[in-house]
C-alpha cells in the first residue's frame, strides 16, 4: 500500500486535511505537549509555523500524515534537526510514520543539518521508541515524570537523537 | 555584597539595562542557542516573551543579572518549570546567578511547578554546571556534539533537571 505514498510540501490548501489528523491525537493528549484544547487555528499555526517545513504524506490524494522539519535550537545548536510527526489515527500500523521519518532524515541531510533531536518521546510511546531506535536514534536522556498522561499519571519522557 | 541584592519583576523600563546585560553574552554565543547576531528588538522580545515571566536582580539601582521562568512544555508536560539566567558580565562571581537561581526555584514552586529542567547547558559552561548541581540539578542527557562553540568547535550539551 505504502508504495503508493507521495510525501510533499504542505500547502494552505492541505490545512483542512491537516487539522483532521492532528486534531483528535492532540485531543487525546497522550503522546505531545501541547494543550489538549488547542484552537483549530492555534495548532495549524503552529504546526504550519513559518520556523518549519511542514510536509503531507498523501495516498491516492488522501493525507495520512504530517510531519515538520525545523532547527532543533538557533545558533550554536542550529545544526541539529528537529521534527514532529502524527498519522491519521486510522491508518497507523502501515508504516507511514516510518515512511516520513526516513523521508525527513533525508530532508534533513540535504538541508546540511548534521544531527536530529527528539526532545520528549513519551516514555509511554513504544511504538514510537521502537521506530525511532529502528532507525538510529539513541536515548540520550531521560527526564523523570516530566510528562502528566491523561490515563497512566506522570510518566517519564525521552530525549532521543541520532547523527545524519 | 549580594545581601543587597534585591530580585524583583521586570518592568518595560528595565528593557535597556537588560538589553545591556544580555548583548555581550548573546554576541558571544557561548552558553545560549540564540543567533549571535539578533537584534535588540529581537533579542528583548524573547527575553521579555508574553510566554514567561521576566525577573532583574537589582543592587543599589543598579541592574546585575536577569532571568525568566517558562514553562518547559505545554499540555501534559507544563509542570515542569524552564529558566534562563544572564549575570552582568562584570558581576561574575559573585553569587548573583545563585541567588536568581534560588529565587527561581522559590518562584516555581509557588507557581506549582512540580520540576525545573534546562534544555541546552553548554558542556564547556562548568560553571554553570556546577552551580547547577550544587542547587540539586541532576544530569539527566547528554546531547552530543549538539552545539557549535565559536572557539571550541562542537562540544556536547547536557540536559539538567531537578524536582521541586
Amino acid at each position: 500500500m505504502t508504495d503508493r505514498l507521495l510525501i510533499r510540501p504542505a500547502t494552505a490548501e492541505d490545512a483542512a486535511a491537516i487539522w483532521s489528523i492532528i486534531a483528535p491525537i492532540i485531543r487525546a493528549g497522550e503522546t505531545y505537549t501541547l494543550d489538549r484544547a488547542l484552537s483549530e487555528a492555534d495548532a495549524l499555526a503552529y504546526w504550519l509555523g513559518s520556523d518549519r517545513e511542514t510536509f503531507v504524506a498523501e495516498e491516492d490524494g488522501r493525507i495520512l500524515g504530517t510531519y515538520y522539519l525545523r532547527a532543533n535550537q538557533a545558533g550554536g545548536g542550529a545544526h541539529v534537526a528537529n521534527c514532529g510527526y502524527m498519522t491519521d489515527m486510522r491508518a497507523t500500523g502501515r508504516g507511514i510514520a516510518r515512511r516520513m521519518a526516513e523521508h525527513s532524515l533525508e530532508q534533513a541531510r540535504a538541508r546540511g543539518f548534521r544531527a536530529m533531536q527528539f526532545n520528549f518521546v513519551v516514555s509511554t510511546n513504544e511504538r514510537a521508541i521502537r521506530l525511532w531506535q529502528s532507525l538510529g536514534f539513541d536515548i540520550v536522556g531521560r527526564l523523570p515524570r516530566a510528562f502528566h498522561h491523561p490515563s497512566q499519571g506522570d510518566v517519564d519522557a525521552l530525549v532521543m537523537f541520532r547523527m545524519l
